[in-house]
């Protein structure tokens, strides 16, 4: 073993961006319960990563239960939990990869500290904007007609406020769409702005 | 493009660790201050990125101005420090990473706790066995000599206990070692079980 491995520069978040053949960014999700956050990030993850992207979705699933299960619903906690989020979608970006969060997170002022934590063209906000009474009519886990029952406190769209992006990178307010032509206009825009490399063909 | 991206099953931790063709595991660096621990993280990570590996160093410098700049170093705060920390590496790892964390975590629960986030064999903890007073000569920092002062309060080894792991994977014991001496060793190991391929030539 030569000694070229030795005292070069200190590995690098560019590195680790090379190594992985890359650019990283995180693509922020945010949208009422109900409007498809988690589908269409679960569509994009999959489509990224056939095309040798290195990415990772975090959402609630992967983080409530584990790094943020400290953390409750009121709003000193909302705001700390977004922060968490977005911290560690900063590290995971300086490592080289590319971050998918998929998050109600409700308060834009939340939303802006996560984008003012990176670069500047590092946070893509998507807009989920799909109206609240098509969110309400899905409710696949029958979570809204808890919220109007009064049986769960602060649901955003219910009892809590939803404050829309004002300038998102991308909004969808179709409600018409598939998740598939939905994945595909983000993947546009993606490749579009130089964030990923034009899609290969996938041999079925 | 064809249809077969679609609806496949959803992206896992194996899928990303076979994309990036290597093992995900923590190796977990614990010691006094002044016992090299960064300086041996930094080492064994330039070895691992050059040969391929995706790898991340977790440390003081990422961390406590970042995710845990809420903590202070009080008993509680020191427990969610580490605890954070797990939680991190823990994500890592299921992102297909191969997570390197250099941090004092002077207590045995705190280390323990992480263990026990983490498969049986992802968490390998490397114990630097350097002495208290051979720490205390080196004092790059100078920061011995302000806690011997009472300047700095809490501070392990001298106003604060450090508990060495009973059976910690790998123990460096000797402060003879040089830090590629040192790293090598902890190379071997790494080789030895399984956890990355032999080492590969690196053109000079």
């Amino acid at each position: 073993m030569n000694n070229a491995i030795w005292h070069t520069h200190r590995v690098n978040k560019s590195d680790r961006a090379r190594q992985n053949g890359q650019r990283p960014f995180a693509l922020w999700l945010t949208g009422l319960s109900g409007s498809g956050k988690s589908t269409l990030a679960g569509a994009i993850e999959d489509i990224l990563y056939e095309q040798g992207c290195r990415c990772y979705l975090l959402d609630g699933d992967n983080v409530r239960h584990g790094l943020n299960r400290d953390l409750g619903f009121g709003d000193a906690d909302r705001v700390e939990n977004i922060r968490r989020i977005g911290e560690v979608s900063k590290l995971m970006l300086d490592a080289g990869l590319i971050v998918i969060a998929a998050f109600i997170s409700p308060f834009r002022a939340d939303r802006d500290m996560v984008r003012a934590m990176l670069e500047p063209t590092e946070f893509i906000e998507l807009h989920l904007d799909v109206p609240l009474h098509v969110c309400e009519q899905r409710d696949p886990k029958g979570i809204y007609k808890k919220a109007r029952a009064g049986e769960i406190r602060n649901f955003t769209g219910i009892s809590s406020p939803y404050e829309a992006p004002l300038h998102p990178e991308i909004s969808m307010n179709s409600a018409t769409l598939t998740v598939e032509e939905e994945a595909m206009q983000v993947i546009g825009y993606l490749v579009e702005r130089g964030y990923i490399k034009p899609l290969r063909d996938i041999p079925a």
